[in-house]
C-alpha cells in the first residue's frame, strides 16, 4: 500500500537572508516524498543524471523511499535550479534553470508500482501526468499539483488531465488563473466542477484552505520564529497531506480525514523552512510532528 | 457598564470595483461603536461639524450608542476622506483628506463617562489617547489602535501611551515597524514588553493573530463570496473584539475569552465588507452574528 510520487529530483542553489548554499538536493518529488515518508511507504518516479550523489540516494533510502523508478541517465546532468529570496522571503528570483535530463523526462512506471493505490503527480507537463495515470490500475486517490505556465499555455491539456483527479493542490494565484475568478471562494467552486472533488488552495505563510463539496476548512500557517529557507515548503505541504491520507489506508476519506491531512501538510511545510533544503528531514521524527500537530490544535481551537 | 469609544466620525467617499458612493457615514469610532454595540452598551467620544446629518445621528442612536460625548462644532465641517480601492481590494489610494473639525479634536469626556470600565482608543494622536485615559478612573480594560504615522513620527509619545494599555490592535506592517523585527512572532514578543499584555495583529483577509503571554491563537479571515467594500473592516474587528470582552462583564479575561473575542472580531469585520460603508449594520442581527460564529467553528475545527 504505497504512495507513488512523480516529479522532479534536482539540485538547487539557494540564497536567503540567512545564508547561501551553492548546490544541495532539491526538486518537488524529493520534498513530497520525504514529507510523505513519515506517514506511508513511498515510491518515487523521477530522472537524474550521472552527477547524482550517493549521499542523496542514501538520504532517500534512509526514509525507505522506493527508488526503482528513479531513472539514471548516464550521459546527462541532473536538473539544476538556482534562486535568491527577497528580504521578507515572500518573493524569489530565479537565477538559473538548467533542465538537463529533466527536459527529456518521460516517466515509465516499474511494473511493481502499477497496482499501488495512491498517486501524487508533481508539477510536470500535464500530458506526462496523464500518461502516468494511464500506466496505473485502479487508484484510490489520484491528484497533484500544477503551475501558472501549464495553466496559461497548456490549458486544454491540463483540463483533460485534472478531470481524472480526485484532488488538486495549487496556490491562490494559480486558483484565480485556472478559474478566471478573482474571489477565492468562487474560484474554488468553479474548480470543483473541473474534476477534482477535493481542492486545497495554498496561501504560503497564511496557510491553506481545503474545499470539498460545499464545505471548506481553513488552516493557518505555523508561526515560525525563524524561516531559514522556504524552498520546498509547498511540496512538503503536499507530501504531508497525501502522505497522511495514504497512511490511513481507508477506502473513502471523509471531511474529518481531509481536515487533519491539511494540518499535517502545514506541519510538514513548517518543518521544511527550519533548515536549508531538505536538511530538516535528516533529523525530524514522527514524535516532533505529533507535537507540532497538537500545537496547531492549541493555537486554532476556541 | 459601558464601553467608551474615542476616535473619528467622518464622511467617506469610496470607490470599489462594485460601485461608488460619494459621501456616506464613516470614521473609525463609528465602525468600532456600531460593531461593539451588538455586545455591550457603547458611548462615543468624537467631533463632527454642522453638516452632520440627523439620519446618521439616528443610526447611531438606533444601536443605543451614547452620544453625549459627540461634540458638534457649529462653524465647522465633519472630517471627510475619499479613496479608491484596487481591483483585488488589497490596496487603496487616498484621493482626499479634509480633516476639518477633526484637526482640532481635543476629546473631553462627559462626567457620566468617567467611571465606565472599558475604554477603546481609536487611531488618533497618542498624546490625545493618553489625555483621555487620564480623564477616566479605574478601567478594567484599556487599549486601542495606532498607525504607521504615529509609530514613525511620534514614537516616544506613542510608547509612553501604550505603556498604560492592556491591549493593542495593529496590523502586521505596523507590528513590524513598532518592534523593528520582521518576523511576526518575534515582533509580537517584543511588543508584549512595551506595556500591553494582549496583542492582536490583524492580517486583513488572512485573519488575525492573538498573542498573550507565551501563547498565541490564529483566526482566519472569513471567506466572503463577494467583498463590496473593505472600508472599516479593521475597525469592526476591533469593535467585535472589545465589545465581546466588555459584554462579558468579568473582572479578568482569560485566554479562552480572548480567543472568542478574536473570532467575534473576525465575524464583525466580515459583515462590514458585505455592503458599502456602514450599511450592513442597518439590518444585521445578533442571531446572524451567532450563525457566522458557528461557521467559524465549523471551518477551523479539526
Amino acid at each position: 500500500m504505497s504512495l507513488i510520487v512523480v516529479g522532479s529530483v534536482a539540485y538547487d542553489g539557494v540564497e536567503t537572508p540567512h545564508g547561501k548554499v551553492d548546490r544541495m538536493l532539491g526538486g518537488a518529488a524529493t520534498y513530497i516524498s520525504l514529507a510523505a515518508s513519515y506517514f506511508t511507504p513511498v515510491k518515487i518516479v523521477a530522472v537524474v543524471g550521472n552527477d547524482f550523489a550517493q549521499e542523496d540516494v542514501d538520504l532517500l533510502a534512509s526514509r525507505h523511499i522506493g527508488l526503482e523508478g528513479l531513472e539514471r541517465v548516464a550521459d546527462g546532468k541532473t536538473f539544476f535550479w538556482a534562486g535568491v529570496y527577497s528580504a521578507d522571503m515572500n518573493d524569489r528570483t530565479t537565477l538559473r534553470t538548467d533542465l538537463n535530463v529533466f527536459a527529456g523526462f518521460d516517466p515509465k512506471l516499474p511494473a511493481s508500482y502499477r497496482a499501488e493505490p495512491y498517486l501524487f503527480l508533481g508539477n510536470i507537463q500535464p500530458g506526462l501526468q496523464r500518461s502516468v495515470r494511464g500506466q496505473m490500475g485502479q487508484v484510490r486517490l489520484t491528484g497533484g499539483d500544477t503551475m501558472n505556465y501549464w495553466i496559461n499555455d497548456f490549458r486544454a491539456e491540463l483540463l483533460e488531465t485534472i478531470k481524472q483527479w480526485d484532488f488538486l493542490l495549487i496556490n491562490d494565484s494559480e486558483a484565480r488563473m485556472l478559474s478566471g475568478e478573482p474571489n477565492i471562494r468562487r474560484a474554488a467552486a468553479r474548480i470543483l466542477t473541473m474534476g477534482p472533488k477535493i481542492l486545497v488552495i495554498k496561501r504560503g505563510e497564511f496557510g491553506a484552505i481545503l474545499f470539498h463539496g460545499d464545505r471548506h476548512f481553513m488552516a493557518p500557517g505555523y508561526l515560525l520564529e525563524k524561516v531559514f529557507d522556504p524552498t520546498g515548503a509547498g511540496d512538503c505541504f503536499a507530501g504531508g497531506f497525501i502522505g497522511y491520507l495514504a497512511g490511513r489506508k481507508i477506502a473513502e476519506v471523509d471531511f474529518a480525514d481531509l481536515r487533519r491531512a491539511v494540518i499535517y501538510g502545514s506541519v510538514m511545510g513548517s518543518f521544511c523552512c527550519e533548515r536549508f533544503g531538505v536538511d530538516r528531514f535528516r533529523t525530524l521524527t514522527r514524535e516532533e510532528i505529533e507535537v507540532r500537530y497538537r500545537e496547531f490544535q492549541d493555537c486554532t481551537g476556541f
